[in-house]
């Protein structure tokens, strides 16, 4: 390749698209170049909006050309990317696997502000790309490249057990997943959303208790649950939550929040209750998800959106509204 | 034994000791008489000093007397007990060996507000008492009791490893202990305290690194920190302490504490660092900390006081300054 111009749709300090052009020079050895189709929104685009960089962590595409080195991929393979696009490969969460949180790891947003899954085509490392299970449609494995994997990786690491009552706060793009993957994991799943309205889509999803919590004063659910997932757009009142959790229960707050987080301590002590901070997965997780998600035939509820200006600014107002259900992916021309 | 009266020490409304008398009747077939000789103080006991209840719950004594069904102590043997004092023993928690979060367990305080350490004799179920090994003595073994077995439960079942990097925040009667307990682990054990007064005893005692935190604004450790004990009397503040956490870091916040906690959110997720809630140990856990202690020669630093009203006030009020280094025991007299 002796170099490519990419159609990119970015942020800009008034929140709106912009669609520009940036040049790639050739592929680097350890490079794969991908014409992207797909391309999940997630909440964080959001978050991003206003930053002259190129949105969505969540691109599904065709291999088009890869680097003299790259054994992994060829041309004409699907592959998609989540949140992380370099590690060193050294320090100790490299080296135990956990290279997500390495400290020089480069991630969306801050890896490259000129990439993104909004856009024509994008160049990654070849060792930062997933193959996509032949059983996953590529508009489904948009969202599951990182709201997927974030509620895996919080049920997949922390010792969750197929015979454990589960909790899930919030019915949206992380949510209706995190559904999914704990029913397929054999668990009790408890589901907890503002109004009625997501019930009978819950109970399909594989809850199998649903509670709705406006004006409740007080939850009444029967056992206590041992893990919590949150994934609503907003912190919940944590006191309610704790009074129907068991001894040992672990709280995965899984939601983007710019507010501290404040727990009533002594009842969190003295119940011997983990709160466990939790990203997207590093790699080795990140393949056990599609793995599993395949096998179970676990897919994300897209509405679909163009992979254009005027689509993502569409998919994006939705999103802010809360109207989406569940998840947009924005789907490219042929 | 037809019936015993029992000389107990207690707290009042007025915050002041009380001593009076209560009748045991005979022993029930799984029960044990203990003589006390020593009990521990433990700050718990000064949120209850106005309560009428028997305080100290890190009692030592010699078995006078046992039902008719204990086959695990006899007359003569030291045995000591810590917070727990029941449970149901059928339930998941119990059939998990984490009694200590059973629904029915009895505890300190709420097991037999007429049965504690401050008091001449002391009936509990055998199933309750622990042997004391030999090579630690009774004084040195109370504070173990209650003190000991936090910092070491904390340390036992939580995934701390003797490669890792540690932080204990106070060098008081659980920080003097988890210094030890820590360093005879194998770890690397950076102690915080407000000043330099008890750096010299914190290094003999195995910490690795001192840091005076008074009027600093930044703490500069060097390579960070995996695990961090909170043993100080109030809680730290959490941001000057998550910006010297590794990746996957642990925070066990042990302090009693009647604030609510708040942590910095994002930093804390993007971090994937765990709050772990953590109190004294179930049974097992206690004879494992017990075994170490003494095969390790973990021993704390005491102040002996008599066991008597005037011995208890002395103590307490020692302890209510914070002038004690590090662990007050009332010894009886013989």
């Amino acid at each position: 390749m002796t170099g490519i111009d990419i159609t990119v749709f970015k942020g800009s300090s008034s929140g709106k698209i912009v669609e520009s052009t940036n040049h790639k020079d050739g592929l680097k050895s350890d490079e794969v170049l991908l014409k992207i189709t797909h391309a999940g929104l997630c909440g964080t685009d959001l978050h991003y909006k206003t930053d002259d960089m190129v949105l969505s962590h969540e691109g599904i595409g065709i291999v088009q050309e890869v680097g003299s080195e790259v054994t992994t991929f060829k041309k004409g393979d699907r592959a998609g990317w989540g949140y992380l696009h370099n590690s060193c490969g050294h320090c100790d969460e490299c080296l135990s696997g956990n290279e997500i949180f390495c400290p020089e790891r480069a991630m969306y947003g801050f890896a490259d502000k000129d990439q993104g899954g909004f856009a024509s085509h994008a160049v990654w490392k070849a060792g930062f790309l997933f193959h996509i299970p032949d059983a996953i449609s590529s508009s489904h494995a948009a969202p599951l490249m990182c709201a997927g994997g974030t509620v895996f990786n919080a049920m997949h690491l922390y010792g969750m057990l197929p015979t454990d009552r589960v909790g899930i706060i919030g019915v949206g793009g992380l949510g209706h997943l995190a559904i999914q993957f704990a029913a397929k994991m054999g668990c009790q799943v408890v589901v907890f959303s503002g109004t009625e309205d997501k019930r009978d889509e819950a109970m399909k999803l594989g809850a199998t208790e649903f509670y709705v919590t406006k004006d409740v004063q007080e939850l009444k659910i029967g056992a206590p649950l041992k893990h919590l997932f949150v994934t609503a757009s907003k912190q919940p009142n944590w006191d309610f939550y704790l009074n129907i959790l068991a001894p040992r229960a672990k709280i995965y707050p899984l939601t983007v929040s710019t507010d501290s987080i404040t727990l009533p301590y002594m009842q969190f002590v003295v119940n011997g209750i983990t709160l466990q901070g939790s990203i997207c997965p590093s790699r080795g997780t990140h393949v056990k998800m599609l793995k599993f998600a395949a096998l179970h035939s676990i897919k994300p509820i897209v509405e679909e959106f163009p992979l254009t200006k005027a689509g993502i600014e569409k998919a994006m107002g939705k999103l802010e509204n809360g109207d989406v259900r569940y998840r947009a992916v924005l789907v490219a021309e042929k």
